[in-house]
């Protein structure tokens, strides 16, 4: 691989999970990790996420063949700012936000003549932090590239090869495109997720604990969701504002019609709906990117 | 336990379980199953769901100590006049229904004198049918009682030593209290979910092979929850009308408010949202009502 050489920006679970990936899968390959937070420094050397932990971010990059901005995607701008003076000319310039257009313009503007090729492996969990990143999280997960109009085809080519190493499969698409699917497929599920848990904690006539108590009927899968770190997904809507509106409007539309089923007691359009969506469910574990085991019961059939 | 023989009408997943944990659990009780479908009887014989299978309902309730309906809420009151001739004085009829004023009035309309005595385990899985119980359903959740006005105390204290047998927590409690707490933790998420994997498959600008495939960002949980039962579920939203129209309205309305600051790119609400909802999943896992695995990550790292 020509990629000998790589920096992770960033130590949370996807910056952490990358460099103890890298250190896995690609055991040739040098790491050096850098955060702008001192305890999370101290915490990535102590489990060992980076082969090195810089505390200077224009250090952190000095060399490398490939940057990984791993920062929430409101402080791309900035981190990309930071790295700015210690980036080698052919440095691949890469990242794992969860929106991608308006992350490609802000790093191209940052780092012009660089070669910015945005990414968004489609991985992760509730948790966050130094703490929470494992080797594995790409597994089996797809990896979305979303290269600007005239990007290095070798590089793009090197970016591939990168993230196959770590256990993804890569896809290359539009950024506009991306920010579609993936309102529809993470954003609105955990807007929804969110305010469903807000709106339970926020009742008078049901209390919290009951709250606590009965979430093994549905509501628990929300909460987990809603257990996502909150500035990561807060930079998520503002930053991907009219793709999340789009599909939210669509969403909201649906729910008024399944209000006006319910209010009207109409169980075949309940019915349709609710047969319906039972393909999605197949479709997903035919494709390996869920486990078919009644997960409801979770812990309590092993 | 004077409770020394049982019958289950209805053997899907709850009518199932049922069975089977009081096989494991209760095996000097005696159990007799029934399910208006020759098919699910045929298949509840073959898994030994029941020591007896019945093909009539009145013959399968014979002597019981005991009646559990376990049909789809919708049901409850032919299933109920269906058993009327073979019950005995003495029997407590209860049910498993995910919601309870309306199906403790059909019961008692249909059985006058007989001691109703309503209750909801909530428990289950995203699976249904025959093929689907198993005896640790129950196994630390919660089972609800909703005994009407005037019901005999101790019949009400041998289902809930029943239940705990089954390895459950009993709470009793009034039935238009449930009916609110279950439409938020159970019934509103179930009906988001559905709608949002309807919304998602309805798509033209995204593929539904793009929304399998790009599952893992948070839509996967979703998808397991609308897999659920389609006839359970359009039957507890055609009997909880009120409440979860009520609850609705609620979510409908916080649902608008974050649209309102995603539009106005106010981040601070959303931080203060994300933020207060972490403190309810808290409060799920001390009470060991679910596993802190962090199953966004489901099978990536055993």
């Amino acid at each position: 691989m020509s990629i000998q050489r790589i920096a992770v920006i960033g130590l949370g679970l996807l910056g952490g999970s990358v460099g103890l990936a890298v250190g896995e899968y690609l055991p040739g390959v040098a790491s050096t990790g850098y955060d702008a937070d001192p305890a999370v420094r101290e915490k990535a050397r102590e489990r060992g996420l980076c082969g090195t932990i810089a505390d200077d971010p224009a250090d952190a990059v000095r060399d490398a063949d490939l940057v990984v901005l791993c920062v929430p995607v409101g402080a791309m701008r900035s981190a990309a700012s930071a790295i700015a003076p210690g980036l080698s000319e052919h440095a691949i310039i890469s990242d794992v936000g969860s929106s991608k257009q308006q992350v490609g313009h802000a790093l191209q503007e940052e780092l012009p003549g660089h070669h910015v090729i945005p990414a968004h492996p489609v991985a992760g969990t509730e948790q966050s932090g130094p703490e929470a990143g494992f080797a594995s999280l790409f597994h089996q997960r797809w990896c979305i590239l979303t290269p600007p109009e005239g990007a290095d085809k070798a590089k793009v080519a090197e970016l591939v090869e990168f993230w196959e190493a770590l256990g993804s499969t890569v896809e290359v698409m539009d950024a506009c495109h991306h920010d579609m699917v993936l309102a529809v497929t993470s954003h609105i599920p955990h807007l929804i997720a969110y305010t469903i848990v807000g709106t339970a904690s926020d009742l008078e006539d049901v209390t919290r604990s009951e709250v606590i108590k009965y979430s093994a009927g549905g509501f628990r899968d929300f909460t987990r969701i809603a257990a996502s770190d909150p500035t990561m997904w807060r930079d998520v809507f503002l930053h991907n504002q009219d793709a999340v509106l789009e599909m939210m409007d669509r969403f909201l539309g649906d729910l008024e019609a399944m209000r006006a089923a319910i209010k009207a007691g109409d169980g075949e359009a309940m019915f349709d709906l609710f047969t319906r969506t039972r393909a999605i469910r197949r479709g997903i574990l035919e494709q390996g990117q869920d486990d078919a085991r009644p997960d409801f019961g979770r812990g309590d059939h092993d």
